[in-house]
Order: structure tokens, then C-alpha cells, then sequence
């Protein structure tokens, strides 16, 4: 497989990614071309286009070994289910899929460095190894009817997130700095049940995520997040 | 990448194939594991999806060389659009991407040789290996709102399929043979414009494409398709 750009964006690891794309529509992610593909001419018409499909490999999950089953978050991580019935990143050839809202086309004519694609939505992992894009079509992708097995919905929202005063502050210079509004992101990433299940009594216990070139502190009490800082 | 799978399918050439899957969804295709990819538990939970994902190779379609643009059929050959804005087989790393309709699974458990997974509406080639499958999750998937290029609708049927009274016959013989209403296969094929732009004044020739274990033996009268016969 040659590689034919790379994603960019502010999950710096993989927990607290977005179980699923979509989610986060407030985050940009940046796929950057490697100078070979992204010559301008393979990007006509693209622009007339809404969503583009990433196809990627889940460099970070890679795994000699493979197991037949996964217990997926949404079955609160005690259940199996079979490694082809999920979308779970350990699998056979460690090929993800997910789609993006197309933002802008930024290209080398246009005075940048490398021939980018700023998309929204993406629940993929900074540094990701891209393989493929396709752009989305509405008539044969979005199937009328499908039904969905045990993640029939989006996931619902678990937890009120609040921020101390410091971390209000800290979000605020964050939000300027990166131009997305910093607290309703981590609100968004915080407000679903993302610990694995063998940790969901820690209350009280500090945690981090790395979100772009910061960690957010947070602490559970009960159905209640709180925000520390963003250091 | 590992080989995970093979597709089965009564597409035997690249001409012909629906330019799109799920246009002709009478047709059943077998994605046939492998046999250390068909473990039983690694399908458990998969029942419960309507829709797959298949990402597979364009094994016939592999080149050394990669072209930055391509003619798409749906801008009737003549025009070019960029690789990255079109799903054309001609791309990097040969990638495909396509949904199926489960039908069935059939496990070794249950007396089957492989372990299959019977899909509807795919429009992938005899023999091609399959590199990933993942479920189709209608929340995440199914983007309402999404805005399609130039390829905007499904595409429209232009001729008028017309059967000779020995193909009528042999229709309804091969219809029992595979258990499938081959004239409406052969009609929702042939009813769409498939000639490269550059074959498009042949009135008369005669055409010919191989479905399951068969030629179709056609040609073009205007606007009507007259198919002579079954070989």
C-alpha cells in the first residue's frame, strides 16, 4: 500500500476519540497530500462534493495477532461480538473507514506548501496514514432503511460537564489560539461514557486526554465531569 | 494486506458491471472467507445489520502508473474529473469500496465448506479479493444532507431491453439454473448506456457480455436493445 497522505488532526491518542465520525462536527482535521498525489488536476470536481471517505490504516492498533472477537464500548465493553460485526481498529488488515465534511481545498498553486483537504467530523487520530479518499455519494451511500445491529443510534450523552474557573479561563485562550471553541469540544468528547468498562468506578480519580498541544484534567463525580485545566 | 475473503460473483468482465452498487439487487454475490478468517465467533452479532461494507482490490484494474485524472461514464466519457473526486478503479493503491444487502451467513457449523456471507447489490467482479468488511452503521452513514457532484442522482436507464424470442427462452432457463430472474438482470444491465462514449454509433454490432456461465449476445437499434441470445 503506497501512502498517499496523512491526517492531521487534534486526537493526539487514541482515547477519547470519538467513537464514531460525525460527533464532533466543531473539529478540523487537516489531510495532507504527500507531494506525488496531491497535484492539483486530481482534485477536479471535488469541490462539488460535501463529504469525502477516508480510508486510512489504524497505525496505532497494529497487531500481529488477531482475535475473531471485540467487546465494543456501546455494549459497555463486557459484551462480544464477532471482529466482522464491528468497526473495531483490531482487525485483520487494520484498514478504518470514516467520513468527512469537505471545509476547503487548500492547493500548492494557491501558495501552500502541500495540497490539503480541511474536513470536519473525522474521528481519526493525528498522524494516520492515508490510503484512499473517495468522495461520498449520497444516492448509493446513504441507504434508506439500513438497520444498524447493536449500534442502531448515535450514542447518548452520559455525563454534565463542568468547568472549574481555571480551565474556563485556560479554554478560553485555547479557543482563540487554535480558532474552534475549545469547551464545547471537550464537552462534547466528555459528555459520552469513554472510560473502558473496568474503570467506570474511579470517582474522584484524575484523568487526562491530549487534545491538540494540550492535556485536559478532568474528574468524574457520579453523572458529572469536571474540568480541571488544560496544561 | 492479508487476503481476507473472495467475492463470488455472476460479473465475470469489468464491462458491464453496474456503474454503482445496489442498482441491481436481484443479483446475489458470496464473499467466501478464508478459511482462518471464518471463524464462527468472528461473525457473532453480524445478523443484525442489514448492510456491508466491502472494502476489496480492483484486481483487474492495477497499473504501475497512476493518472491524476479520469473520464468518468456518468460525464458520458468525454470529460475529465480528478482521481480523488471519483470512484473510478484506476487509483494509487487500487482500492474499491462497496455495500452489499445481506441476504445470508453461512457458517462451516451449519455443513457450508467456507464460511459465506450471501450480499444483493454488489458490483464487484468474479474472483476479487477482499480486504476488509466492516457494518454498515445507518446513524454515522447514512449523512443527511450530503451533496453528490456530479453524480448527483442515481443514473438514469436510457434504452428499452427487448428479448428475442430464443433468448426469451433461454432467459427462463438460466432463470431456474441460478435461482434469479435473468431478464430483468439482463434488462437492468442493458437498460443503462454502458458503451465508452467512443462506441456509441455501433448500431447494429453486435455486443456481447459475460454474466454467471453465459454470454449475452446483444445490439443496439437507438433507443431499444434487442438481446438475441444466451450462449
Amino acid at each position: 500500500m503506497k501512502l498517499i497522505a496523512t491526517i492531521r488532526s487534534p486526537y493526539k491518542q487514541k482515547f477519547g476519540i470519538p467513537r464514531q465520525f460525525g460527533i464532533i462536527e466543531g473539529v478540523h482535521s487537516r489531510l495532507e497530500f504527500e507531494h506525488n498525489y496531491g497535484d492539483e488536476d486530481a482534485l477536479v470536481g471535488l469541490s462539488e462534493f460535501s463529504h469525502l471517505w477516508v480510508v486510512f490504516q489504524f497505525h496505532q492498533s497494529l497487531r500481529e495477532e488477531w482475535k475473531s472477537t471485540v467487546k465494543p464500548p456501546r455494549l459497555g465493553g463486557q459484551q462480544k461480538v464477532g471482529v466482522w460485526a464491528s468497526r473495531a481498529p483490531f482487525r485483520p488488515n487494520g484498514i478504518g473507514l470514516s467520513v468527512g465534511k469537505i471545509v476547503a481545498i487548500q492547493c500548492q498553486s494557491e501558495g501552500y506548501d502541500r495540497t490539503c483537504i480541511i474536513l470536519s467530523g473525522l474521528d481519526i487520530l493525528d498522524n494516520t496514514p492515508v490510503f484512499d479518499i473517495k468522495p461520498y455519494l449520497p444516492y448509493a451511500d446513504a441507504i434508506d432503511g439500513a438497520v444498524g445491529g447493536f449500534a442502531k443510534e448515535q450514542p447518548e450523552t452520559e455525563f454534565l460537564v463542568e468547568f472549574m474557573p481555571l480551565a474556563d479561563e485556560q479554554a478560553s485562550s485555547k479557543s482563540k489560539q487554535f480558532d474552534v471553541d475549545i469547551k464545547s469540544v471537550i464537552r462534547d468528547i466528555l459528555s459520552y461514557e469513554i472510560r473502558p468498562a473496568h474503570q467506570r468506578t474511579t470517582s474522584g480519580k484524575v484523568h487526562r486526554i491530549r487534545l491538540y498541544d494540550f492535556d485536559i484534567k478532568y474528574r468524574y463525580q457520579d453523572a458529572v465531569v469536571i474540568v480541571d485545566a488544560l496544561w
